[in-house]
Formats: C-alpha cells, sequence, structure tokens
C-alpha cells in the first residue's frame, strides 16, 4: 500500500486498533514534553503512579511559561519541576532557554519519532516528519509511563503547496489562509500533511510556523515530510545523525485535499477575538493600535525578528506604541545579538523580554483596555491577552513591524523600502550550552527528592458518578468556547495550578463570574452539569479547565460537540461528556434546568444513545456518547487515577 | 562665609527658614520626578489641585516601576501617565526606557538645581551636584504647582574619601561601608557630602551608585562636588552646556565628619533582611544561592553590567542558579549589546529582562521560598523581593557574578582571573531617541483629555480628627518597620495604587495578616492608633503606606522615632505622628489597649507635649510631637487636599 508520511509515522507505532478513521489507535510515543503550567501536575501524577524512570527515548521538562516571579510560587515551582526532571530522568530545560516548542525543535526532535505534549502547541514539531501531538497532562505522564496513546485515527488531510510566497508575505499569511478557508474547527479529526513544489522555499521553522498553528484549526495534528530541508536544519544543529528521510510513497492518497498556491497569497491577520477572523490586512489597515507584539512559539525563527529588525532599523516606532520583543529561545535571542538586530529593536524603541511564552499566555504586555494589539502569537481568544476587554489581532512579523512603526495597522507591502533577505547564521555552540540540563544516571535518580514548595498540594480524591442523579446546569454557553473561557491562563491564575482548591475559584469566570459561588453551593448537593455549542473547549490543552469544574462538582458536559483535547481531559478526570443528538434540542434547555440521570452507569456502558429528562418539564433529551470501554473503564471509576490505582492494586 | 557643596545648594533655592540645623526651612524646586507606581496619584492631585501646567524648569514622569502588564491595569495607567504628563507640560519616560534615576541623570539633571521626586532613591541625581531629595506623591505635586518643599534643614556630613579602590572592590562596597559603620537611621537627619582626593577615580555612575544608597542610611540627601568628571559626563550626554562648577569653598566646614581610605575596602555584603546588616563578603562565603541579581538603580551602570558579563565571559553559570540581568536604561542596554556584553551574559546562562526596576521592587524575579539569592539592588527588607519567606543580600555585581558562576556566595577576589577594566563607550544618539516624549506646548496640553482606566478611581474625602476620641492600638510594632512592612510592593499589591479601597486590604499584611479585618471592623467605631519602635515607616516613600491605614480608619501613629518621609505622608494625609517623651513608655502599652485622645485639637496646637490615657490602667503616657504650624494646619484640616481645597476656596 503507497503511505503518506501521517500513514507512516502512524502504522511504525501502531499498537492497537487499525488505520480506520474515526475508530480508536493506540500508539507507542517515543518523546514527550511538558511544561512548567502543566508539568507541575503530571510530575505528582508519576510520583502517585509510582514511576520510576521514563521508559521514553526523550522526555523533556521545558519552564516557559510561568517565568514571573512575583512571589515563591513559580520559583518553587521551577525547582520542584527541576527536582522532578533529575528523579524520573527527564531533559530539563532552565527558565530563559525558551519555549518549549523552538528548543525541542533545536534539541531533541527526531524525524520518525512521535511526540506527546502537555501543551496544544506540541503539534509545531510536526515540521521536522514527526508525529506530534498536543494532549493532557495526564496523558504525558501515562506515556511517560510507557502506557500507549489512544485517539481516534484522523482523516489524513493532504494539502498541496505550490508556488511561492511574494514579497511581504510569510509563513503565517500561509496558515492564516487555511484559517480563513476552514475556520477554528476545520481540522478537527484531521492530520493536516502539507507537501507539493511550494514547500521547497519553506524553511525548517517557517514549516514550525505553519504546524504550530495546526493547534487552531482544531487538527490533531500537522505533518511537513522530512526532506533535505530537515536534513539542513539538523545539520546546523549539530544533529545530523538524527535525520532520515521520510516523504510520501509516489501515488499515496489523502483523505481529504486542499491546495494552496503560495504566490496568489497576501498579507493576512485574524480579527478579535478568534484565530479564525481572518481578513486581507488591508481590509482593517488604519486602525490605530496601543501594541506590536513579536515573538511567541507561532513565529519563533530566527527570520521573525530579524526581518522585524530590518524594517524598523534606522527608524523609531510611532509615540504611544508599546514594542514588545519577546524572544522564543536563547539559541536565536543570542543570534540577533550578534548579528546586531536586538540592537536594531531596542534602537527603534522595543521593549526586550526574556525568552519564554510570555504575553502569549498572558504572562505580561496584556494591552490597555479596549485597546488593538497586533500580535505574532497563535490565538487571540477573549481575555487571553490578560485583559478582560481586549482586542488582540493576529499577524506577521512583517505586518506587526509596519504597523508599529506608522501606529495604525498596516500593510506592510505600502511600506517604502525593499524587502528585506533574512540569511540564518551559523548556531554558536560555545554560546547554547548549559540550559538544558541532560538526564542524570538512572541509580542516581531514584534517590532524588522532590522539593515540594508551599503551594504544591496533591490531588484531592475524586469520587466516580452514582447511577442516579439530578443536577442543575449552572451555564448554558454557545458555540466555540475555549479552555480559557473555562478556566484562564495568566499571571492571576496560573501560579495555583498545583493548588486545586485556589485554581478552581477562577472557573468560567470569563463566561460568568457567579458560576464559582453557585458551584461550590452546589457541590455536597449532588454537583452539576453544563451546556454548550460546537467546539466546546477548543484551544489550550490544560487539563485544569477539566479538573478545577471536575473538582467543583461538575458531573456532566452536554455540548453539540467537543474539541479533542478537552475532551479527553474530561475523560480523564471522571466528567461524563455527551453529546445532544438532535442538534435542536439544545435550545430546549435553559440555565437553571434541572437535568435527571437514571440507571447512567449501565446505559452509558451498554448503549451510545439513550435519554435523560428535564425535571419538571416535559422534555426528554436524547444524548449520545462515542467513548470506548477503555474511556467508560476510566470514567465510571472517577477517573485515570483511581483507574491506575486500581490496576496497580490489582497488580495488573 | 565658607560654604560647602550642600550649603551652596540650600542657599540658592532657600525660599523660607534658615541653614539652621533641626529648623524648618522652605526650598524651591526646579525639578521634579515621578514614577508610575507613585506618579497616578500624583496626576489625580493635580487634577484635582486645578493645576494647568508644571511651574517647575523641569518634570518627568517615567513608567518603570510597573512593567508586568498581567492584565490592562498596568498599560491603562501608563496611558494614563502618558496623557497627563501631556496635559500638564512633564516629560514622559516610556515604558522600557529605563529606571527614573539613571535616565534623570542621562537626560534632565543639572548641576546646581534641586530634585525633588515621588521615590525614595530620587537622592541619587546628587551624584551629579544636585540636591536630590525623595518624597511623598502629594509634595512632589506640590512642587509641581510652584508650592516649595518643606523639610529640616539637615546636619551635613562631610565624608572624605581618599585612596583608591582595590581590584574586585567597588562604589557599592563603599556604600555597604558607610551601612556597615552607621546603620540605616545612620544617615537620619543629615545630607551626606561626600569629597576629598578619593572622589577623583569614581565615575559619575559610581557616585549614583553611592548616592542611592544614600537612602538606606536614611539621609535627607547626599551630594557630590560638580567637579570635571560630572562635567564628562554631561559631555558624554551631549549636554555639556547644562555644566557648572560647583564645589566646596576652601575652608568649608561641615557639621559631622567621617573618612574612608578606599584603599582599605574589601568586598561587603549585606546579610538578610536590612541593608544595614553588613559584613565581609568572606565571612558568608560558601553558602548556596538560587540567585544572583544584576541591575536596578543602585548598580545602573555600564560599568555595572559590563564587569559581570566580562566576569562569566566564556564561562556558564553553576546549575540551578537563576542568573537574572536587569538593565537599568535602555541607553546603557544598547550600549551593552554593541559591545557585545549581553552576549557573553546570555550565552553564561542569564535571563535578561526589559529595562526598569522589576525585581528590585519584587516586580518579578522573586527568589524560592528560603533560597538564597544575592541582588545588586539597594534593599533587602522582608518580603520586597515578592516572597515572603525570602533570604536577600546585597553586594556589588563583581560579587554577583562571581557566586553566580560558583553557585555559592564567592569572594570576587578568589575568582582565577585578572581584575576586568572597563571603557565606557560613546553614547550612540542615533540609537538613543524617542523614549523620552518632550513636553507639548501648553495651549495643545490645556485640551488634552485625561485617559481614565476602569481601574483609577479619586481618593474619597477623609475627615479630621476630632477633639476627643478613644482608639484602640491594632499592632503594636518593633524598630525600623519599613514601608514595605506597612503596605508591600509588589506585583500583586501595586496595580491597585490608584484604587485606594482594594489596595488597603494588604496594608500590614506582612506584620499581621488580621489587620485589615480589624482595622476594618474599627473603622466606623472611631478609627484605631498604632505603635512603633525607632525609625518608624524607614524605606521606599510610597505615600499609600500612609494613605492606605488612613483610609482605614488610621488616626494616630506613636513611636519612638519616624522615618522622614513617612512622617511627611502621615502629615499630608491628616495622621497623628507622636513620639514617646519617655522611650520606656513603650513597654508600658500592649496591643489591643484603648488610648484616649482629650482635647487633642488645642493640645497639639498649644504644646508639643501632652499627655495621653490608657484606658481602663492607670496610666498616662506623655507624647510629643515636632510638628510645625504649617504641617498642624493640614493635619487639622484633615490632610493637604482639604488643605489645598480650602485656600483654593478661599481665594488665598
Amino acid at each position: 500500500m503507497k503511505l503518506n508520511v501521517a500513514q507512516k509515522l502512524i502504522q511504525e507505532h501502531l499498537v492497537s486498533g487499525e488505520m480506520k478513521p474515526g475508530t480508536e489507535i493506540g500508539l507507542k510515543i517515543d518523546q514527550t514534553l511538558t511544561q512548567d503550567a502543566t508539568g507541575t501536575m503530571v510530575m505528582l501524577e508519576l510520583e502517585a503512579m509510582g514511576v520510576d524512570r521514563a521508559k521514553t527515548e526523550a522526555s523533556a521538562q521545558y519552564v516557559d511559561h510561568n517565568l514571573i516571579q512575583s512571589d515563591h510560587r513559580n520559583p518553587d515551582d521551577h525547582l520542584f519541576l527541576r527536582s522532578a526532571a533529575k528523579r524520573f530522568g527527564l531533559y530539563f530545560s532552565r527558565p530563559g532557554n525558551g519555549v518549549s516548542h523552538p528548543v525541542h525543535m533545536q534539541k531533541l526532535c527526531k524525524p520518525g519519532r512521535t511526540l506527546l505534549g502537555s501543551d496544544s502547541h506540541t503539534c509545531a514539531n510536526g515540521c521536522m516528519g514527526m508525529l506530534a501531538m498536543g494532549a493532557g497532562g495526564i496523558d504525558v505522564a501515562m506515556a511517560i509511563a510507557g502506557e500507549p496513546f489512544y485517539v481516534k485515527m484522523p482523516q489524513i488531510w493532504g494539502v498541496k503547496l505550490t508556488g511561492k510566497l511574494p514579497d511581504w508575505v510569510s509563513a503565517k499569511d500561509v496558515i492564516l489562509e487555511m484559517l480563513r478557508r476552514h475556520d477554528v474547527k476545520g481540522g478537527v479529526g484531521k492530520i493536516i500533511e502539507y507537501y507539493g513544489p511550494g514547500l521547497k522555499d519553506l524553511s525548517a521553522m517557517d514549516r514550525h510556523v505553519i504546524a504550530n498553528m495546526g493547534a487552531e484549526l482544531g487538527a490533531t495534528a500537522t505533518v511537513f515530510p522530512s526532506d533535505n530541508e530537515v536534513k539542513r536544519f539538523l545539520k546546523q544543529q549539530g544533529r545530523e545523525e538524527d535525520w532520515q528521510e521520510i516523504t510520501a510513497d509516489r501515488g499515496a492518497e489523502y483523505d481529504l485535499h486542499d491546495e494552496i498556491d503560495l504566490s496568489t497569497l497576501e498579507p493576512l491577520i485574524a480579527k478579535p477575538s478568534s484565530p479564525g477572523n481572518v481578513v486581507p490586512v488591508s481590509e482593517v489597515a488604519g486602525e490605530t493600535i496601543y501594541q506590536s507584539y513579536i515573538g511567541s512559539s507561532a513565529n519563533p525563527g530566527y527570520r521573525d525578528f530579524a526581518v522585524a529588525a530590518e524594517i524598523v532599523k534606522g527608524k523609531h516606532v510611532a509615540n504611544g506604541v508599546s514594542f514588545d520583543i519577546n524572544p522564543s529561545s536563547r539559541q536565536i535571542l543570542t543570534q540577533l545579538v550578534d548579528e546586531g538586530h536586538i540592537a536594531s529593536l531596542l534602537s527603534a524603541g522595543g521593549r526586550l523580554h526574556q525568552a519564554g511564552c510570555n504575553g502569549c499566555i498572558g504572562m505580561g504586555q496584556a494591552p490597555a483596555s479596549g485597546r488593538n494589539s497586533l500580535r505574532t502569537t497563535p490565538r487571540n481568544f477573549p481575555g487571553r491577552s490578560g485583559t478582560k476587554e481586549d482586542s488582540v489581532f493576529l499577524c506577521s512579523p512583517e505586518t506587526a513591524a509596519a504597523s508599529a512603526l506608522t501606529g495604525v495597522i498596516t500593510d506592510p507591502r505600502t511600506l517604502d523600502m525593499d524587502y528585506p533577505r533574512i540569511k540564518e547564521p551559523k548556531v554558536d555552540f560555545e554560546k547554547d550550552q548549559g540550559m538544558l540540563e541532560e538526564p542524570i544516571d538512572p541509580a542516581e535518580g531514584l534517590s532524588v527528592e522532590l522539593e515540594k514548595g508551599p503551594n504544591i498540594k496533591s490531588i484531592p480524591n475524586l469520587a466516580p458518578i452514582e447511577d442516579n442523579f439530578e443536577i442543575p446546569v449552572l451555564l448554558k454557553m454557545g458555540d466555540n468556547i475555549s479552555t480559557d473561557e473555562i478556566l484562564a491562563g495568566g499571571s492571576r491564575v496560573l501560579p495555583y495550578r498545583s493548588n486545586l482548591q485556589r485554581i478552581s475559584t477562577f472557573t468560567f469566570e470569563i463566561v460568568d463570574d457567579t458560576y464559582y459561588e453557585r458551584a461550590m453551593k452546589q457541590r455536597d448537593e449532588g454537583g452539576h452539569a453544563v451546556v454548550g455549542g460546537f467546539n466546546y473547549g477548543q484551544g489550550s490543552s490544560r487539563e485544569h479547565a477539566a479538573l478545577a469544574p471536575r473538582f467543583l462538582g461538575l458531573k456532566a458536559v452536554l455540548v453539540k460537540d467537543f474539541a479533542r483535547i478537552h475532551l479527553q481531559n474530561l475523560i480523564n478526570f471522571g466528567v461524563l461528556p455527551i453529546q445532544f443528538v438532535d442538534e435542536s434540542d439544545y435550545d430546549k434547555i435553559e440555565s437553571g434546568d434541572v437535568l435527571v440521570f437514571e440507571n447512567v452507569r449501565d446505559k452509558v456502558r451498554n448503549n451510545h444513545e439513550f435519554e435523560i429528562s428535564i425535571k419538571g418539564k416535559d422534555e426528554k433529551i436524547r444524548v449520545k456518547h462515542s467513548l470506548t470501554s477503555r474511556h467508560l473503564d476510566i470514567i465510571l471509576e472517577g477517573g485515570v487515577i483511581n483507574w491506575i490505582k486500581k490496576k496497580q492494586e490489582s497488580g495488573v
């Protein structure tokens, strides 16, 4: 059989199921990545599971999210994660080394391997001929423990690239074009595979830009072939021996098709407040901006900063514009310093921040209320910037830099200058060492004590759902509710990620700030449900968005459909995820209605469809689920921690 | 009469009183600086006072404190301050331009002038032959409005410097030696004037280091002569025409004397948790560190970063050490980039932060719980780092860099290398423009609207004290209570600086976290008092440390003695500041005792000593104050806002 790249990667790692789209497959995981926002919980889970040492080829713990040290909590976590990395045999990337995705690409990625990460942009490393997927933290904990990763076999969506990007148009505009065409759920249940002659002018880092924001399309993964450009990149990193060629077989087929002629693209921009809200820059040109923000894992490359530096060189950004420079890896930051680009950015009025996620996840650089912020980051969900009433646009570094100069949204093609040509410098390895600490010797690891600061707390026991219960609907929400809306990121919230009781107070705050109080009131009275529309739980993979409402008594989520990672997180923490059979039944339920579940443990086990009723109304709602028997085992046990605990107790 | 430099500066600006130590003098203020933490309040006060345009020669509003934008509040404040700068005719230094003190020195300072700033380290510009003093925000608002600044004529303390600093010993060690000798109240009521042959090897920026931490000695100001080195510095800044020579007359005298032979100094370090807790580095060498922190207004110079860069060049900091680089001005940051020093710091494992106050005021870079942090910052009061259980040491960049390499506190003289010699590069003005916006045309300014974000609230009306009242003592504290302990800085607290109701919830939190609740309970029942020891209110000048407890009902503060700026702030907001006549009476009062004040308005007006009693105890406490009739007018009116309001209403 002729195979495409995605199929080759899957076949090589298939431990259960078959490559039939929509059916569950189990995949061996070679590499994992965790970051600090999700990693403390993963490490606590590893400890609870009794894991002695990572069973993967390479697992890395990055510190990139919570770099703002306003009190003891973030630095205490950094020390905890460092001790856990030593304990469990992981790489440890120190604070200041950069964002996980570009650093993993520079240091650890390997064509042909699978990578599972507790970060939704883990897919970025698909640029290197890897099968790289985001997942909940607990899935990653299980992968580190040697368990397979289960996912529905996606459809493989071949996107043929032809032509060559015009001047002033870059990789970000390619992925924005995909979002313009297909919106934020266009990739759900799919692996996007890019191929074709258009690839030859896209560098590995350009491909990273495109693969990264596959997350915003809702795709399971994005893959690129491992070709000579991938080889060049690895060689530049001193890792040529890690290269192997992986390309689609001649005559390989795809389940779905699309094609982009790169030469026809123009500068694009996603308007507030969805990455799918894409229009040509020219359509919004002239609007006043407060901020221009360069960086993040969605534009992490040397080129992305250098092109902005060349645009502003010898000039000065408009008065009143906050021009934020957010380096994404230390390797690239030192290159930019050496080549004079940082000097250009600073002289133009740039505010240079430490290497890390920073403003991309609302950890600093929040814009002023209601003011326009142009960002090269991947997401502009409401409130993600840290500012509740924000107005964030997503665009290329070219557009952001041009707009910084003029003070208004500007199509970079209207600048009176030649398009800067950027050449990647060599990596100076003398200058790029020491911030990624290697795993220590296993025997030594066993004796490492975990350093738990005062803000690191165990996960409380969570009881499984009963057979019969009646629970009120505390929230009825619309489509595309993101995990940022379920549980915000940002510097107010993330520092409590290892303190469930405290972090849960922020749950659904953006949607309805009375939720927490109502849920707490209801918690000991049997819990509650929430109702939503399509694509529920899109966005960031943070498992707290499932765990926090679960802790507050959330028993069932009833929606039109789910975003993949959040669905998995709900299962993992024992929340019942169900969908409307008839979507119009959504209109029959109001906030405050009490849903009646009868014999639900039997029903979900034996039927993929069943009925629930609304108390006091003459209404039955037909609901469905697509849970496997493995999922049901987990949910009916009250979540994966109980499940593994039981498995261990019974010695299986 | 032969005059020293301090006397010359005072005489030139004297508008009332005479130069007799201990008596009140009024001084004309030529320049002011405000920063963003205190500036929003100053701007609201200017608005309330009906000021149309600054009456000073030059007033500058800096944005350097609240640079972490975790939500809308800080960026909204930045926009508010920018609009206020336009409205009132001030310079505006944009976020990212650096800390007020070095930027003011580079751009606006002028030998022979007075500078009043709402930041306790305003004294740093005394290095340039200025009389530069920190004060409460409202004092600065009044100075901007053209009112004189009133202060008790200090004693002039001549410190003769001889000899030359040995290798590995630098300006920071000079001021640490002063703190070792005289502790944190050694400078109270004094202006320190440095003179002598030792000056000739101290650059203007070295003198800045020494003048800056005059604040930690409690000094009213620190002055250096305006000599050829000052001229060289101004020339380097393209401002040679602003120079005038100001040196002490031959035969001038000082009220107090000290002498330091620079050649005898060794590397010094202030142990936790007071800047006065100074010992030789060798005495604590070998202790493991978590953090090494280079930067802040206490070591802002090119040299301070360059010497650290040369020490770590080509090496790598010890595993587990957070090596934080905190540039203090953009001018110097670009110079450090151009000269390769930033590359050296990054390559060694540095975390490079944006130019500003940052960790020095607890806005980021907080250390892990109980772990040792070495800092070149000016203060190590408990909790100021942002971490409640902190352990902060203050030292020179040489000591911090050496310790970063070894991972333990290290005397830099023990490093196996030659002492790096640093040469200051030229300023490239092409690269240093645009971040300090000039005042706009007065006519244009009048029509500027203040941009008030949702977190900027007016100061509520505060009623004056009654004639007779009984108030409980809610806190009894010891010596050296700092304003950080009264109202912490840091990223949790400072964002609410323009929202009095909210910020007051943090009052005395570090001392006793039940205070807020008890004070609120007591507020409508007549208010309360607090009792303290010596040097009450040392440290940061933040007026919220007076305003917030006042808002919570604080009517009287009874202590052994006061730190100068905080005393002024208490007066300005209408709190009665009184001292024990007999210090041993301190022991007679317990927390919870109720103090009885009778006919107090008459008593304070007519007597500098009077009696209060303790309810239910047979105890009288004799108290005193040293308030002038101007102070009493203000206090009995309920604070300076009421006082100015009344003055304006009566058309005086």
